[in-house]
């Protein structure tokens, strides 16, 4: 199989949420971490979520600092690395961020739970729509098309249950996790890796490569997988 | 309101998970952890855990070393901390390690929906046992009972709900958190502080006091509160 180089980055209250039990979308990285994160996304050829994410936030998902963007131009890039969406039933906002923030190339994953008369709107929205004939996206086929779309390097920002299957199937070669200094509890609260979990003897091992504490009591935590 | 010092002490895995979704009390410490924390319970004058871990892990919650109880005798201590129980209807088992391993004075913190004739019975195994006249046991009412019975330095050991409780209520001075190099997953996976989970506005700012990385791969994190 051929795929990008996958790395995942969180950022976790330090009970490890990714979001209150409201699921508001609460900030939770500091602008140190989120200069980071931008770093990061900057340096990636794609960036990729999962359906929850996209149908709920709505996320821009662009390099939102014109002198990385300047960067990136310089290197022969595009000003923003490609989208790349995993959703089941893709019934996006056309009018939406992820379909319009840019410029950027947008390549979305669905299946045939997604309508043709969607289908339809979606491309002439712009984006290139892969359709797999199954209950759901087929990751490693998704991988294997973006590689030869050109993405050397994807950065996949969630959320837990596209982290999960990722990570579950072996794809993903680096984690970089910011805890932040605040608990938020709550059973039901967002963890940055969800699905249906795995049992302790498939327990996936991390190495780990770094370990950062910021001033402000962050901790930034790198493994390789 | 008088209580002791009080700190919580949880292992888990790299995305934040107490056990797997089964739930059968997953090994994650690592022998130099394990040490940690035998010696971090050695200095507490008592360890407290919630229903759920006392009703379906019953631990013994003793200092599992002959030394470190060599060393509490010689400071003037019992051989182990006195063991705490916040149960609301404590069924325990009679025979069971939680009464029964010690030496050790077990105190037992219930409300009325225990029966009369359970409470006879674990008074006759030694415990003493304080009854609540509501729904849940009342932790502020239980730390003012425990350090009018001589205890300076409480250690809390899970699981999810009574720290998230004792935290709510701003019963805790310090968390120590060992990190796991490895990913559980799981939506239904327990976490460290669950309970109902707090809003943003009310998230619990910690203070990061240390970070320990292990050549293992495990990461140990100190805050206080």
């Amino acid at each position: 199989m051929n795929r990008p180089h996958v790395f995942i980055n969180v950022a976790v209250s330090a009970d490890g949420k990714m979001d209150t039990f409201e699921r508001k979308g609460s900030a939770i990285s500091s602008e140190r971490d989120k200069d980071r994160v931008l770093r990061l996304r900057a340096e990636a050829d794609a960036v990729m979520v999962g359906g929850k994410t996209l149908l709920s936030e709505d996320p821009k998902l662009t390099v939102k600092r014109e002198d990385l963007r300047a960067e990136r131009v310089a290197r022969g890039q595009s000003p923003n690395p490609m989208k790349v969406g995993i959703v089941t039933r893709a019934d996006l906002n056309p009018e939406g961020n992820f379909l319009n923030a840019g410029p950027a190339r947008v390549v979305i994953f669905t299946t045939s739970q997604t309508s043709k008369s969607q289908i339809e709107i979606l491309q002439s929205h712009g984006a290139d729509v892969y359709i797999h004939d199954a209950a759901r996206v087929d990751l490693v086929q998704a991988l294997d098309t973006v590689h030869a779309l050109g993405v050397q390097r994807l950065m996949v920002e969630g959320g837990g249950t596209l982290n999960f299957e990722m990570l579950r199937l072996g794809l993903v070669d680096e984690l970089t996790m910011y805890i932040a200094p605040m608990l938020f509890g709550g059973e039901s609260a967002p963890t940055a890796v969800a699905g249906s979990g795995l049992v302790r003897g498939d327990a996936i091992p991390l190495k780990l490569v770094s370990v950062e504490s910021h001033e402000d009591g962050g901790v930034l935590v790198h493994y390789s997988i």
